[in-house]
């Protein structure tokens, strides 16, 4: 089962992606509609990164990190490293040597559904990763896979050249080509939630702001 | 299937709360004889907070909402509000924005058996939470639940009212009646604690302290 | 059933242990063949802690923690002690008292397939564990289990006197006998990184310098 | 901690019992107003059991059967075993004697928030179990707990007396007092179902039996 | 947000989806180079049975079927089901009505990344179902999603008309375009294993059918 | 990373694994008190099934079946494979054609860490398989492993030659030295529980027949 290796990927514009990862994943996940978030269980190792950036996808066998030597040769400024696996591990696929390597070339973080290892180093880099698990376990270097492929990772469909954003709260694919659309809708939602956080601030309840006490009544609920 | 939302709750004196907050869960739980704790999966989306405070529960429908804007008109000074669901879900119940709202009417933090987000946020401004995730996923408003009923919240009973104490080891529910009791019995504890502490730190063990090994020998442990 | 606690335990070299520890998991991971890890969930309750230290077993009743207070007795300068649970556990059987004890006595962290409380006090003492889960639930101390025994703890075989390497990453065992042989290895390696790191942050890449170009277009890799 | 043993509880009216039992358990938990489910890891040891039974509740600490033993002599005819544990636990604390012993005092059933064994034997005398893991593992005598008092087990809340309606879609916890209005209600919902499935087998739409094309149209659903 | 459903989807040759069918799972996975397979919590809801379909895609919000009432028009003669939700949930959203009504129409089965109910009475109709869960927890119908669009199921990216093979070793998708070619793959490699098995039955090992033992020594195997 | 296969492995006498294998597991880990067990994840593929056999042990890499095809050569009459995995996957190692084989040489079953696909077919042979999945992905032969060396098996240590015991209540390991003394406990065990079976079966109560009723009033259970 052979691999591919596509190196002629586009990437949105680095402007759009930067003020994409500014914006966060609660409000970019809500200002496309709910979509593209991948799964809970993907972890930050260290709380307070945040990124936006553009993917460079890795589909890699279990417990086994060829690929992602592969991968760094592919990587440029700005990128992410997305990684899925064809089959479930949690072994430690990525250590500060690649992150090393990935920042050199520019690479900005990593995504993986699967481990890494050395996370104390990654944090003293202020490398950021997300993933499935911590493990100190090693990966072999035996069984191709593919470079800038369509990947599903933690559930989420991911194109070579995504926008992927990531901070505390996850990781949020957002399709290239709606990059720019997502990023308004994203900054008209902060404006609109500025306004909002004044308010309640004030006191003011969501009941009145949202204006929800009617379609309550109407649906049932009852005040004892 | 229509719901309800109890206005008038009785709380216990905010003196024996807070009393309780201080005790810790460890402490309170063994004071207790061993019974509210939570589930082990709920952790706080920080690590440090410690709160005693009186619970606004909620029992919310999977990823759905609602019902946290109308808990917000209930929440007095020191409340907690404590979110069940009636079908597991990880979503994103909860964010700055109502965190905001809690905290000007009164309430001091959120016990959810579902998600949150905005974990940065809630970090900064110090609004502890515990709970089984952490996700970015959207929730609807569109079904009622029912605000200030007893709920099963992550397989313990809460009543509204009731003292929830939480910190980094979890979460422990002591019912609205047994606080004062239970407050005597934490206080007892620590004091003998401490004396233990003492004697474990000048060298002495505890199968001496607690009087262990002739029961260990007759239970048929063997030295070899 | 009854147990056994065998006190004349042999350990390596407090050298090489300390070395060994210096070394972190990853690497002694590696220059072990990749063998003796515990599973990835066996997770640190603060980061940054790093042990190396000689096992004391136990071999313990679900959400039983006597053993914990006859395996102080054990307790020498620079051991740890390993928790492996009958049957599968998420009580908190260790806390500060017992933390004092262990310390007194010359223990420096804990490592159990099972919970831990008072997790802030034993991260304000510095004390380090590593366990599966974090819950203020209360054990008994009720039936006999064993101490220094082999044990099997989160997959790995442990002897007593067996090396223990703990840190962000996770748990390895190294055994007794090879810790020497395991410690060469994992200098050799750590030498060798240093090499490699300093290639790859001039921008060389993995793929040239661990020479593997070759073998993925015979594996069948394409590149697009 | 000592326990306690209630001996008189209060059964609903054995023919309601039965009559909710052949309702089947998402008949019962709709007609409820969807409460009292159990969480759904809860399976049956064997498919195509049902039951409608009385509760005998116990609450029994990990990897301790002794209570399931002090629960035998509070079992009467048509009732079902309730578990619910202290801290959880997948050891194997009921298999084919408890069963016999059980049955020959009018037991018809065990739901049970932990493990059971002899599954084979317990299959062959078609003695129903509902449990979280099916273990060999054994267990010990030491702890006492309580039998007859109310319980969280697996998410629900059970008090003794109340109906346990069990088949293979999980476990419903029916109020003893609300018994016979719960099965009024079902019979109602049965009554519906059988007309219902009848149009759609004609070929009907659930889209034009339910009415729901205006609202779908006003929720904002397109047709591409 | 609002959804969409699409009318118009192109299915494979009735007569490929069936053929596909009977190959199996495990025959089709490695015929199209082990890709498009669901995870392996998705399990039969009774043992034996094995479809080729083609599908019709479902994306439902957590707890919500209204959707499986809008693909039930959808459905064709030969089709199965798919559904993926947008936030993870185990309630039961199918049932014996639904399926009455999905049979009505040419519906042969079910594909769901939740949970569905009335497991006994499915059996008894002999209709298919892969699930993530059996659950009588029951479904609201408030919140509109799509039918017909691409999704992400169990890992597995499912495009509307897409082939689905699934059996008692699970669930695999081949994309439509592909699936002759998938088909002729697939009995090419029933042919060769009808020849191993015959060879494997006399008593030839494996070792020397695939003649393993020059390239086991190359890589280091030692006999001792 | 090299390998090593142990051709030259001593096993119990063929008629006292048999025989263990009659008194399940369940006695037979009760007969060794109570050590052994395999975690209860590890579950039988079909009902029904009850093996007594001699462990002939692999230690594999994650997703990576090619010492399955080399332990074929050392399987001998009566022998069980036992397959751990140095890193978690649940990927199919192993299905029909692998079953063939070792059946021909006389194996009679499998106990897997991971998962095995076939099962329709393996059901249909009635080749007995413990695992923790089943899943139709597929495994490569890539890396070398052991075969017949001792390794940790689903929390349990196996060396080759120990004997297995498996039936529906999971899969025990007895010491190929001890299994002589526990067979005889395991029988003796077997006779008193008969008469024990007869007694409650008369209606005679575990808490007269183990005569618990005064230790039970001495730890403090109150009737009520």
């Amino acid at each position: 089962m052979s691999g591919v290796v596509v190196r002629d990927v586009e990437r949105a514009d680095p402007a759009v992606v930067t003020a994409l990862g500014a914006c966060g994943v609660a409000t970019v996940h809500e200002a496309q509609n709910r979509t593209g978030l991948m799964a809970s269980y993907m972890r930050p190792i260290f709380a307070g990164a945040s990124v936006g950036a553009s993917a460079v996808t890795v589909l890699a066998p279990p417990a086994d990190n060829w690929m992602l030597h592969v991968a760094a040769e592919q990587v440029r400024e700005g990128d992410i490293v997305v990684v899925a696996v064809t089959s479930p591990s949690d072994a430690g696929y990525f250590g500060e040597l690649l992150a090393t390597s990935f920042r050199t070339h520019g690479g900005v973080g990593l995504v993986i559904d699967a481990g890494v290892r050395d996370k104390k180093d990654l944090t003293t880099m202020g490398f950021p990763v997300w993933s499935r698990a911590i493990s100190a376990q090693g990966t072999v270097k035996e069984t191709v896979g593919s470079v800038n492929v369509p990947v599903v990772c933690a559930g989420a469909l991911v194109h070579p050249g995504d926008v992927i954003v990531a901070d505390d709260d996850g990781v949020v694919v957002v399709p290239r080509t709606e990059a720019v659309t997502v990023l308004d809708k994203a900054r008209a939602r902060l404006d609109k939630e500025a306004e909002t956080r004044r308010r309640l601030a004030a006191g003011e309840l969501g009941l009145d702001i949202y204006d929800m006490r009617e379609r309550l009544a109407d649906k049932g609920l009852d005040y004892d």
